[in-house]
């Protein structure tokens, strides 16, 4: 079962009309694929743009991975990460026993991005 | 006039119905404000939260601002970024127009917040 083991790291996103908008989250996925080439790191979205995230685990999963993360690459922790996403995982967790999920805290919560979105704050006002 | 030359700094954030949503949002204008106190670093909502941001825009000209940067805090760059806010900006032009207003590009599109993103993300699965 070696091939179940391996393991991917999800950026969960809200999706938007806008193909713009999903611009830093890809560049996000690029710079992670970057830095990690023996992780799987893809992309996912809530609502509005594809894959969502019930789409694109049974495709991981078909490709041997055993083991997911999922980040929420949101800022504020409402009703999407604290709600919609576990009743997804937990769907996901009921359809793929075999797998391992688990759920980070929202990027936002994290105090170094948090000091770079401070930076970046300061800096406009120059 | 020097009472027009006072600087706001507006964190400009998308509001959420789950008042947990804003905490980091809240840490965020804390860090900033800290970093410079000589600036009014305040935060604004587009929906769901207070204050809107042409609530509080009248609110920081009474107090004498006359210069208002407003920091899109959104990840991606859709429709509220791109076209909400600059129809609010737009109105509240016209309604001061003594006051300078200038719009900056959303966090998420900042290189070093997207580094800290990275981090944040390959963290996670450790």
């Amino acid at each position: 079962m070696a091939t179940l083991q391996k393991r991917a790291l999800i950026l969960f996103a809200h999706g938007a009309r806008d193909p713009r908008w999903a611009e830093p989250f890809k560049r996000l996925q690029e710079i992670v694929q970057s830095q990690s080439p023996e992780l799987t790191v893809a992309l996912a979205f809530l609502e509005l743009m594809s894959p969502r995230l019930p789409e694109l685990v049974p495709e991981l999963v078909a490709s041997g991975v055993g083991d997911v993360t999922v980040v929420p690459v949101f800022l504020g922790q409402g009703g999407h990460v604290m709600r919609d996403l576990p009743l997804i995982i937990a769907e996901l967790k009921a359809a793929h026993p075999a797998v391992s999920f688990k759920i980070a805290g929202a990027v936002g919560e994290d105090p170094q991005v948090l000091s770079a979105m401070a930076t970046y704050c300061l800096g406009a006002i120059d």
